[in-house]
């Protein structure tokens, strides 16, 4: 199956001329090359799959050359993830895990106490954290006509000091509103884009990436999308559909060094969304899945990697229709949840090679280049170990 | 307000004979010293205020003089809360919190993975939590006529090492069916009771010693009971009612001998209950109040100390009327939850001091004995620092 | 006992005209109203009495009457803790707590997953996170000549809504500077001082305490010291040295309104030090005491506070003295640790009440006015209830 | 390379004649199928590479055909698993992480509490925790001569209710001192045997498995074992080295019947052992590191699963050392220690095939029977897709 169909189901683009426009821009996935990912996504392979969860970024590509803090190159940027829309400012049930917190996630802490998210996750990098922290803050005020006292915003991060001029603070207040401002439902953008503009990922160019699964249960079928900002992992490590693409593509690997072949320079940022009426208890799960579909690629969360992932359901918590305090919530039993982990894990693992999958070679601060995926290569491996799918 | 006026409004009981009989067998409580305890009380100051809770106890006391291994003496017990009831084995919402693990409470990984406890909570010595374990498995199966093919019980427990020959074994499956099948609502018994029964607070004789709040909120008044095992603390910490009770009666303090002040001998289970519907992410705030309750009773939770804590709703949980796995529930909204958190530091500091009010002195092994706390001069004490309620 | 004498010792400061000097700029001190505090402290009673540990602070205090958001009036601030000094990046062992996460402290899932805090601890209001986290960095880059190209800042908040215009983010780069620039070891300001500025606690006027303790155990003495941000509390819950003051000085109970007894307006931020050689695990131990040392004074850890503490240790990690990988590590046994538990609890509750102590009456937004600790009539109540000290 | 070389090296045999003994007897190994795993193993790859670590079993296979409760068929037993042997009785620093708590591992608060483990691990169905509880305290016990007086046992549990009569508590005190008696060093035997005797996993006949890696960091090589009594998995979801061998032997697969595609009837236990000196908060990371390993077999831990992980250090804690309460500990700095989470990954991974391959077919109670993993087939398969090693 190729991301052209699911673009017509999802779209209801039934004219060649769309099509063949959207094919003009649209970055590779990695279902292309017919690698044999497991489950059913949805029609967008997306987490914008989920209803009413609007993504939206700003990249920041400017200069070249050698690095002049403050001035470039700079190769980063902000992604926005709201669960509801950015009209919406009803909270959500979610969760969050860390794997390896070497990283940062805000707003965490209320999280784990209350199971609300009460706006929008953002991802930038880890020296841009404050900034988006505060222009996200300033952005809810305005919504709401200064009324606003109290936020604690969700901001995570992983570190593009590889390409990026990360102590140039390139990120500022203007990028965040526009990714806030640019947040969108349906077709989203992968690759070097957003907080994922600058990211490595198993030494090569990696970034954001997204993918989903619909899973029947015994109450219904659910949506399952992923997000991920993917900056881990060494080159041997790498494994796509059980092969051991890393091993056998080994040029260009630009920690690879001979000294440490485990330690990481870099993280896993997920954010998992789904539809599936879960309790914070059930999403802490769900966050936890994330760990899996990360493994099937072959990463094992060296000690640099923060690898911290967040998970919410945007079915109706009840607080909005709480009239005393009391309020009335849906919640999947137990015993039929068990397909959303696995929907979790497989969306993991196939958001992870479509960042690889879409992100392309890229040349940063002091001519540093990380190699984009090679897609040719990696058909040829699917099919030397006969796992191509089509 | 004496505890006799309560068991007439709790059970309803009218005629002067039955209330005279009651006050010739009932220890005394706390607050008939004159402690002036903060909040409104449910009918029985009990746990057992929380309807559908049941609590059972097999006690033991046999045997005096010195210790033979097997032979005894023995001082010891179990203890059972049935959230529902023991005819009823339908899960509650449920959480735990461990201030200081110096302890076991089994059962409680799959409580924090799916926020259910389905079974009740049983206490008892340190080595015999696995006679319990085993026991309660057993009786499960034959109320299922063996059809039950899982189980994985909660027991506590506290070391009453001191007083009783714990490496005697003492408890057995006789005494672990006795606590369930004894198991019942309305007044509960406390002091040295159950798994209670060879206990030592503050260098006094401790116990079982149960307490409740009724607390009113935006959607409706409910009733919070904590029960505890109380078997903590170093003489000089003892504060009752914010009076330093401990540092002014010195005497016949077992374990203070010029050493460690701070040093624990023992622990503090808690078993947290109210008919409040709250969430499993809510009842671990719950089960975490129980630390400040304890704190108010001067304990600042040394090393050998096993403070652990559970707290479930009775409220429905939906799980009982699920038909195709989705199940529909009702909770509290975190704006309404605040005045349900003071229930449980009050209750729980109110029932320490339960467990004090009732507890006689005791001569276990190798004729080690605890005093009981000393009514009067307590009293003295609450009166020269002008805290005397009545 | 008064604060001078404990000034004489530790500054070993002889002469009079000194003793007069501090006399005369000092704030009161909780000991000074003949509070009964249990423990022995450091000769400055303070955070700094642990060697190594310094404290800096900004205070915006501008403008008055309506509030104009941007223009203020501004109550704020910051608060910055440097466990080796400003001029050490070598890290310490640290861990965290939360009691009640309705707050924020970044960095902590780093701190969790290695043990390690890698810069200082900074506190501000909850609009201001996101400054002071990018400006932290900002100056720690010029530290290292621009060589540091990772940071995970450690940034603490409570809110100060309600005197303060938080909107109008009056904390800035230079103000976190500053904060930093000013850290020192020795006497530190309490009251309406750094992040404490505009904090209210028990419906007194709050703001940032201080307190230590020293311990003797078998492997040496110790100190602990805390430093707290104060801003939690209902008026009827203070209690001081177990005296129920809030019940006995209702008047001018800004929160109090017949509504909610028992919800919060703020939060408890603390940092705990100490020179004991402990290892994260251990840290994690302490940073729990917290809550017992909260909790008498009578707090209940309501659904709107941020009960978020870190405890480091100043001890040696051995991480720069390793050559090849392998750190030794000198460490307390944890039989010897339960003095040092108790030194958290006693210092906090001091540090609290310290805070309230120092704290002066302030006007802020819309000119809501927040009393101070009346202190005459604390000692008059303490004397009613024969607990005065002296 | 074959299993018999590396027992050649280990128990330094030279004699053809030993040799072809132990061939005769043992049970196959998954590299002996040419499965490609990653990383070098130990001279044993097994859990007893690690110096001190010291196994045990005892198994209890009796009885066939129609369960009658208490009679059998029985299909069960007892893993004592000795960080130090079982002569020690030194603690260990030691962590644990629950991915999917449905299961029991008792004794985890007080590691979690205190970073020490102090005793073996044991293992056994779920039903038998509590004799398995008990009748390790009483060993412990007997081996101090009854001066033992507390004890917090480690006992871990999967269902073997499909193949064993669990409600008939076959397990007693008799078969738990033979696994602690029989615990050696050297060579342990795998597949149905000891706890693991009646499991089933990706619903192949499941068991007992074990693996080790060698790890090179820049300290110094370290060793890394794991072993595991894997009781997991739908038969779609198998993984072998990257080979979707599940879902081309779809035959005599017990549990799916068209329903759940994802839910478990079973649970993970994994015991990791090394002798690198690791802090309790690195411990953590490496008890984590499990489900990444479990990940790369296939599974994604349904909601029925107890998938619950515990590591140890084998190196010195300095508590027997200390004379007045400080200790003196090495330990690994984080930046040499990702090549041991590494070597947890991997060896996890093939110590689950490990059980796969040594476990043979086994008819149980009502005569369910459940097929060994067919060896050639495996071959087959990895050939097919071009992985094999050989």
């Amino acid at each position: 199956m190729r991301i052209t169909s699911h673009f017509i189901s999802a779209l209801c683009v039934t004219t060649a001329f769309v099509l063949f426009s959207y094919s003009t821009f649209a970055k590779p996935r990695a279902r292309e090359f017919g690698i044999p990912f497991e489950g059913i996504p949805g029609p967008l392979n997306a987490i914008t799959d989920v209803a009413g969860v609007e993504v939206g970024y700003a990249s920041i590509i400017k200069g070249r050359g050698k690095l002049v803090v403050g001035e470039g190159p700079a190769r980063t940027g902000v992604t926005a993830v709201f669960p509801r829309g950015k009209k919406s400012d009803e909270p959500v049930f979610a969760a969050w895990f860390s794997l390896n917190g070497n990283g940062e996630m805000t707003g965490t802490t209320w999280i784990e106490e209350s199971g609300f998210l009460e706006g929008p996750v953002m991802i930038t990098n880890t020296h841009s954290v404050g900034t988006v922290h505060e222009s996200l803050i300033r952005w809810q005020i305005e919504q709401d006509s200064y009324e606003r006292s109290w936020s604690l915003p969700v901001v995570a991060e992983t570190w593009d000091g590889y390409l990026n001029d990360i102590n140039g603070f390139h990120v500022g207040r203007k990028q965040v509103f526009k990714a806030i401002d640019s947040a969108k439902s349906g077709v989203i953008e992968e690759g070097n884009v957003g907080g994922g503009t600058g990211m490595v990922c198993y030494e090569f160019k990696g970034g954001t990436g997204t993918s989903s699964r619909i899973m029947k249960t015994s109450a219904g079928t659910f949506t399952v999308g992923v997000l991920v900002q993917a900056n881990f992992g060494r080159r041997h490590q790498l494994t796509i559909a059980g092969v051991p693409v890393g091993k056998q593509i080994t040029r260009d690997a630009p920690f690879t060094n001979g000294r440490n072949l485990y330690e990481e320079t870099g993280s896993l940022i997920a954010v998992v969304a789904t539809d599936a009426p879960l309790l914070p208890v059930q999403l802490k799960r769900m966050a936890t899945r994330v760990s899996l579909g990360m493994a099937r690629t072959g990463g094992t969360s060296g000690n640099g990697s923060g690898d911290i992932f967040i998970a919410f359901s945007t079915a109706d918590t009840g607080e909005g229709n709480s009239e005393n305090g009391l309020i009335n919530i849906e919640a999947l039993s137990n015993d039929s949840i068990s397909g959303l982990f696995s929907a979790v894990v497989l969306a993991t693992e196939e958001a992870i090679i479509n960042a690889l999958a879409a992100a392309e070679t890229m040349t940063g601060r002091d001519d540093h280049t990380v190699i984009a995926l090679p897609h040719d290569e990696v058909r040829s491996l699917l099919k030397k170990h006969n796992r191509l799918s089509d």
